[in-house]
């Protein structure tokens, strides 16, 4: 299906506008298109903030769905029946073990590792961006991804009856391959990294009509990611926290998680306060924290190399607008190695019980190494993001966590196997945890 | 830490009174006992419902957190903070695309595929039981596993600090291996099926005094199940389905279902209602089911051989009891092949965008073959219990959902990919799901 016919069902709702560029400003009716005709600036969308202020109380919020729709006066859609599969209203844990292990008084950890329905944030944008493209009229809908990105387009596009092509990098994940081939799109599996596969979608994207959730359609697929600022802030008790660790990729989540804050100081759900970002990001693909270390205001594409495939994206596109966030609001962007990632997810799941993908491991790694550096006070009230779960990539960990003592079903075996783990078993951790 | 010294912890609530033989009705102080000491039988929690109907409202529950802990006290424990990782309250799904492919026209799926943390049924039970041990003083628990259980265990036990020694048989699934040990238990691999690691753990029990979650915590551990009953009856708008479809390893998830709706009914929370219960088996291992068929009232034990591991249970501790539920209400127990527990996860991933672990499989299967043998009647209000995630039996699937089309990063190579996949990519499903 084309644009040409599409006009009709793009209408606005009373609280969402149009679309706007980012940098100069130019207004656009809000089909699917995302990059300014004149300057070449991204689209964003543009709300009636004075109508939201008049509509939306914390009482209203709280009487909607348990999921991201009870934000929906905030996101851009105009269904009464958006597309609602229980994505969103994720666990903030209040952290003790590894507040404790890391000398922290108010850590919180936003939990998007069980996020429905497939287990990562990706499920707010594209509950979003696939509602709006139904509203525009798309039969097909289509994504660029690292992996998480693909099995939420897919499975939420099978749960809507919308038909499905996805593309991926052909050296992704065996767990994210077969968590989306599992729900039967179409899957492409691009032989190159994520830009190119990026690049080679925007060229499908224009022959083909498809809606592209994170390019024709990324002005409302990236506002889905403020709903984990929406949430975080009502879950403290409609305050703000001091600090946020958030990994980077595109860089788009942060900067929405920054444009959620925003929102609702401007509509008066919270009180005014200077919240500081820091980011997280993957050595073998850090371009913007290296243009933090630089003190660049631009970013120098890279070329990814780290297990950490999801947050690979050498050439970010919302890289400039996180560094922004990141020196305006006093935060820091660090990268950390491999191994420190997998020194994180570890961290994470036998402190918390929490088993986060190679993002969650880099963010947690990145917490661990801004603490170290005096970077973030104790007492500070921090919120760390984690965006994935652990049994996406397996093959990160797979022989950095020890092996189960094979016994034979006897009491003499078991005892034999139980002397030598209280020993060997925990020494083993030691030497990664340390 | 031995029963010895824990007395003074064994308090009972105001609602959870002691426990009693479910054969001959003895009454034993809440410790950490599971068998009656007169006649062998199983021993059960029991309650004041007249209390219970007196504290209990429609209101209070809505009131409370949104786990398994918002029906407190219709579970065995004291304390005044259980252990809460956002367990229950799992979405119970409208069906439209699969109620429609199998001719239901009430079909609701129960999804703890996305049930917090480790993603099935079995946080329910471990939430609880672990509450309660931490109740009767233990510092370590354990468990005899399929899998699940012992990522549950794993994972809760990380969270509440407490240490953990876990069971599974030596040829379980790798992600049920690796999603267990990311949380630094010891885990003791036996080579044997479930009911030898049953038998094991049995002995451990004794010698070690461990807190066992499914042995000497049964009692406790099993209540947790009842919360699926619960929460379909309220987010059914506290009404009772007129079906129930659910998977049967020890039966002990059915029985518990059975009994949280008969609760509800006597404390007047939703209407007497005559709830039909079906089970589903693997025929690899469908003790249950054949004696069903036999119109047996008692189990002969088998030795599991089948891709479904998490249900795979030879000799079923409350077989008998589930029994005695399907013949008294009316439901069936079917069992299924593996090529058509493969062909469950398939349709109901491609259906409604969940992708459910061979358990699952093989409760949509049976729903399948029950429909097709005219068992459910279309206009029937029937609830699937979908159990596990898939992440965790990639294997199981592997080899059965098509390959991506690996393309180069340029438009020709994937329009001609795109044609491929037009014809082959569908044909190939023809050949699965019809």
């Amino acid at each position: 299906m084309t644009q040409a016919t599409l006009s009709p069902t793009s209408r606005t709702s009373a609280t969402f506008k149009n679309l706007q560029c980012k940098e100069c400003g130019a207004e656009y009716e809000p089909k699917a298109t995302h990059v300014c005709e004149f300057c070449f600036g991204p689209l964003e969308v543009a709300y009636d903030y004075n109508e939201l202020r008049r509509q939306v109380t914390r009482e209203t919020i709280k009487s909607g769905p348990n999921s991201i729709w009870r934000y929906r006066a905030f996101l851009p859609v105009t269904s009464e029946n958006p597309i609602d599969v229980g994505t969103g209203m994720t666990p903030l844990v209040k952290s003790n073990r590894l507040a404790r292990r890391l000398g922290l008084k108010n850590l919180y950890i936003k939990n998007d590792a069980v996020n429905m329905p497939t287990l990562s944030f990706k499920d707010r944008v594209v509950s979003v961006a696939l509602t709006r493209a139904r509203e525009l009229g798309f039969s097909t809908v289509s994504c660029a991804s690292t992996g998480n990105l693909a099995n939420s387009t897919a499975a939420i596009a099978a749960h809507a009856g919308l038909d499905c092509c996805v593309f991926i990098p052909a050296d992704l994940e065996a767990g994210k391959v077969l968590g989306t081939l599992i729900y039967n799109p179409t899957v492409m599996a691009v032989e190159g990294n994520y830009d190119q596969v990026n690049r080679l979608c925007c060229e499908v994207a224009n022959t083909h009509g498809w809606g592209f959730v994170n390019i024709n359609l990324r002005p409302y697929y990236s506002e889905g990611s403020k709903t984990l600022g929406f949430e975080v802030a009502e879950q403290l008790g409609w305050e703000l926290p001091d600090h946020i660790v958030a990994p980077l990729a595109s860089g788009s989540l942060y900067t929405k998680i920054y444009k959620g804050f925003q929102e609702f100081i401007k509509v008066g759900l919270v009180d005014e306060k200077a919240v500081r970002f820091s980011g997280a990001q993957a050595q073998g693909c850090s371009p913007i924290a290296q243009a933090y270390q630089d003190g660049r205001d631009f970013i120098t594409p890279v070329k990814p190399s780290t297990i950490a495939k999801s947050i690979a994206i050498g050439n970010p596109a919302d890289g400039v607008y996180a560094l922004e966030i990141a020196h305006k609001t006093g935060g820091s962007i660090e990268s950390v190695t491999d191994a420190e990632i997998i020194d994180g997810m570890k961290l994470l799941a036998e402190t918390e019980g929490i088993f986060t993908e190679t993002a969650g491991g880099t963010t947690i790694a990145v917490l661990k190494k801004l603490v170290e550096a005096g970077k973030i006070d104790p007492e500070e009230k921090t919120v760390v993001f984690i965006t994935g779960n652990g049994l996406k990539t397996q093959e990160a960990v797979q022989g950095y966590i020890g092996e189960p003592f094979t016994i034979e079903a006897k009491l003499d075996s078991f005892e034999r196997a139980l002397e030598r783990s209280r020993t060997l078993g925990r020494l083993e951790w030691q030497q990664v945890l340390v």
